[in-house]
């Protein structure tokens, strides 16, 4: 497996720590995996833009910072901003339709996807948006399967609220597997 | 200010992952400081004993995670068993009564706390267990203020379960102020 190096970045309340935290658990306890995630706060997070990587791995992970991602999720024009210069070349860059105007040349397959108009359109609940980059995500590059997400997701949240999660992750996996690399 | 390291373990349920994360944010957000919060994950999460690891600094932090604690909190009697043998000389060892039995010498202040029990009795909601560590810790080691931990957990939560949180914090401070070093 080639070490998957990631960075998902938006605003406090989109989710993209947990995102992150839910797809370092289902890579560890459901696929035999190892992985570290971290949140890096310096002064840029006052400004606002959360940051949270993942370093996903079948060996021991000794350097648990992530310096240039193979995938990069930006979920706020801010975050894009700061964030797209450190896309690895060749890389993954996904972005949300609604809330980044890409603008810059990087050398990296960019994808633009409308996640949050799709959760608010298909389910109607923001809450899910982080859930439905899950999807995207593993849609577009296979780390881990949608049934280890899923079984991370039923061990946090209550029962009912199980099948709008679930949905929200396939709705995901829908945007991103047209750009399987 | 000397660099904080800390390390919380427990099992996955008792939001030891998101206290880390609230004391970290705590930091940041207001308290002008810099701060690196971690999981790594490796063979063992798949054993149960999760791991967090949280730097406080005022100055940049190059190596995020942490490999000899200053502050090591177990709340389970296998993250004791596991992690016990890493405090540093001098630091600060925080055990729960109801859930750990110390046997090890360690070269640490070792503090059993009754965190849980005082939850469970003066709340009676074991949700807010990790608040009440958090508490503990504050009130031990003077890291960041009440305050802050409050603003951070009051973005994260329903208004109707901020008391709730605010109670589970004092509480804690009470518990780890007699033993304030």
């Amino acid at each position: 497996m080639e070490r998957i190096r990631m960075v998902f970045s938006g605003s406090g309340g989109q989710g993209v720590i947990t995102a992150a935290i839910i797809i370092a658990e289902a890579a560890v306890l459901h696929e035999n995996l190892v992985a570290v995630q971290s949140q890096s706060y310096g002064a840029e997070a006052r400004g606002g833009a959360t940051r949270s990587d993942v370093l996903i791995s079948d060996t021991e992970i000794n350097f648990p910072k992530v310096t240039y991602p193979n995938l990069l999720v930006c979920l706020t024009q801010e975050a894009y901003n700061k964030f797209s210069p450190i896309i690895r070349p060749g890389g993954f860059l996904i972005t949300d339709t609604k809330y980044v105007t890409t603008h810059k040349k990087v050398a990296a397959r960019q994808r633009e996807l409308p996640m949050y108009q799709t959760v608010m359109d298909q389910i109607g609940k923001p809450v899910v948006f982080n859930i439905c980059m899950l999807g995207a995500v593993i849609g577009m590059l296979e780390i881990v399967k949608p049934e280890s997400i899923m079984k991370v997701i039923e061990t946090r949240i209550p029962a009912g609220l199980i099948d709008l999660n679930r949905k929200a992750l396939e709705l995901g996996i829908k945007l991103g597997e047209p750009f399987k690399g």
